[in-house]
């Protein structure tokens, strides 16, 4: 599958803490930690699992620009 | 100001595309490129340009994670 | 690839229209229409066409629900 | 109310599963099954429950395209 | 229509700009200018004009909290 | 920090609902009560609490409009 998503950045799992429907998945990218926000059910159908590459996938609407 | 977004990626401009009310702007973030879609207003206002310091921001529930 | 995003809904391109920066691309899904507004890159590097196979892929947390 | 989103995807609701915060409910629209990530007040305000005529509201800057 | 998202601030459109795809909309919202980027399709589904009233939605998700 | 997003709708917050990983935050603008679904880290890191000043931030893109 290749995605319109401008954003695919190929990183590390370093974390996952699982809520009651959502979870929170860290990824090392770069030595840039990167947050989100997704479904259980995404955790479990991807098989993430601390250690394991994978990728953040952002579209570029939902990307801020900031300076300091 | 402090902002609830878990992740503000530093890095430098690269690139800044105007369209007619939206600009693409590019990121360069420890080698990784990342993309911004935002107002042109936005790009005037922050003083966008070309090697300027620059952070990516993004909510983590806008983040999506992949597996190859 | 395989991606966190909860819905991905196969269909065909039905129309594509570009801006000076952001393109809206609609696709028929099981006869309903979806209009993705994404940007020209993406639609010359994908190689959308009209009658092209392709699936709208939506993260559940931009999902919303309304009723009558 | 008339709502500028592109996307309004009529079908009924065939599940909703409740986290602390933060709901999923699942609709059939067309025989495709459509996940939200809703707040649980809102399916509270909305009385959503299984077998409801319901729809999927979702701008057309969320919508991403992917291609096989 | 009743819809999920938190977040419908009753105003006034107070300014409108079309782009080739994309319109920024502003309406003023007790006073606080509020600017939503959608379509120019849906600026004229909606027969949108200064000074007609109007509401901006926004789904609890995207909003961010900041402190200074 | 200067940010891209076009809406800074200063408020107080008038109630904080934490969830498992997830949190709802209410801030009261100018009379308004907006929203917000934030994680818990970020209520803690910004130290948020009843009372405290803060603000609303929204992309432009992520506002839709409505009209009765």
């Amino acid at each position: 599958m290749k995605i319109s998503a401008r954003n695919i950045l190929k990183g590390k799992v370093v974390s996952i803490v699982k809520g009651a429907t959502t979870a929170h998945v860290r990824l090392d990218v770069n030595g840039a930690i990167i947050t989100a926000s997704i479904t259980n059910e995404a955790v479990d159908e991807l098989g993430l699992s601390v250690g394991k590459e994978a990728a953040a996938v952002i579209k570029a609407s939902d990307v801020m620009v900031a300076v300091a």
